[in-house]
């Protein structure tokens, strides 16, 4: 059993009350992948990076047993690059800025032996990319995807058109309000599941997740944590977590 | 098995986004004894009302087996009372006005037929009653004990006193950062702890609830609800049912 993961690969540098760190590894494939290989293998990864993408990113993912034929390079180009700075309360962040780069023009491919793989993790990028990649894929199993405040303010519509083709939607609380427009949590994933998801997960962060289907409602805690330096890439991990241990050969669809 | 219950009778006023109600029976100790009369029998009522406290206020407490011996009614005084305004996010409010009445110069006195009961809940009133009930009982086998920001800003040597003679604590999670002095709620637990109570319970409103003691960490969700009108007394009925719940017959105490 594989995954197949579809996302960024980027070069963050982040600024936190705790300390700061400049282009490290990052990225939504990065981490999804990452906390994916703990359940399935292979992990397929789908991505695109510049020529300075560093040696050890990739040999971080291939310790992982991640097969990257999906990953795109372009050695004349530059990777996309992220800029953040958290503030005291890590659930604030601000942008300092987005450099797109080699991801402004990405128009994922997804090789000939990938097409078959059965569960598909489609990381927090633009939705009409998201699409593009279930067109090439051949009868899916089961699709998870992840979203964000910027694709549900700018390209709703494409948003949605996406939703209809997908099983699980992972979005945080606020993401889940405003894709709603309804400030109940319960009736938001009752919403969001009339455009398409069967199941919905609901990330609110210290306060653990939220799963919501037609039937159950199950509430996760988050692992109590004392010490907490740097947010970048929970989201991604949790969802990678999850696709992997979803389709991993201890769990079996019928449970959900 | 029997419970005491120590805390505040009041005619409420309030307002929310979806409507109001003016002189409706509240007070902790009526939240308490409610709550807690689906798990123990009889509850054991202290407390103070004036002799404007309406006859369906003392029924309803009557109609759920609550002792009344220990209800104090000075004819000629008036009951507490308190009026509050909540906000479209109900966890926020503003209170409009505190009359403290007959609770002004409220000094609990237990019954002499009271005082072996072994397990206290201490609702949130001036930690120096607190103390003054404790002083009274014989042998307690277990006090829960609630408290809030303004006995913690107002009254701090004072609490500090009555934690060393508690169990267990109950308090919402900015009180727990404020009296621990530490944002991390984990950590803050643990600085709980060594001011005495051995168990303390965090209480996260729509997030739900941690358990903490020296060796676990238990998080319960809250309820799903998808309409909530006023939230008022929610935290006193929670401590209630988790005293209520503790000293029922089915929860050794051997289990915490």
């Amino acid at each position: 059993m594989s995954v197949l993961v579809v996302g960024s690969l980027a070069l963050d540098s982040i600024e936190t009350p705790f300390g700061s760190v400049k282009d490290a590894v990052g990225g939504s494939a990065t981490y999804i992948s990452a906390a994916a290989s703990y359940f399935v293998n292979p992990v397929r990864l789908v991505g695109v990076v510049g020529g300075d993408f560093p040696a050890d990113g990739v040999k971080f993912l291939e310790n992982r047993n991640v097969d990257l034929e999906g990953l795109e390079v372009i050695r004349e180009g530059k990777t996309f690059r992220w800029a953040g700075r958290y503030h005291y309360d890590l659930n604030e962040r601000d942008t300092l800025y987005t450099d797109l780069n080699v991801f402004e023009a990405f128009d994922p491919k997804i090789p000939e032996k990938f097409r078959k793989t059965r569960n598909i993790c489609l990381g927090n990028i633009d939705p009409v990319l998201q699409r593009k990649v279930l067109l090439q894929m051949e009868n899916p199993r089961i699709v998870v995807c992840d979203t964000m405040n910027y694709w549900i303010n700018g390209k709703r519509a494409e948003l949605e058109e996406t939703l209809k083709m997908i099983n699980i939607l992972i979005l945080n609380d606020s993401e889940a309000r405003l894709l709603a427009k309804e400030p109940n949590l319960f009736k938001a994933a009752k919403v969001i599941r009339g455009m398409g998801p069967s199941i919905i997960i609901i990330k609110k962060g210290e306060h653990g997740a939220l799963l919501v289907t037609e039937q159950i409602v199950f509430s996760a805690p988050a692992y109590p944590m004392e010490n907490i330096f740097d947010p970048t890439g929970a989201g991604d991990s949790f969802a990678g977590g999850s696709s992997g241990g979803l389709h991993g050969p201890r769990i079996s669809l019928r449970r959900i």
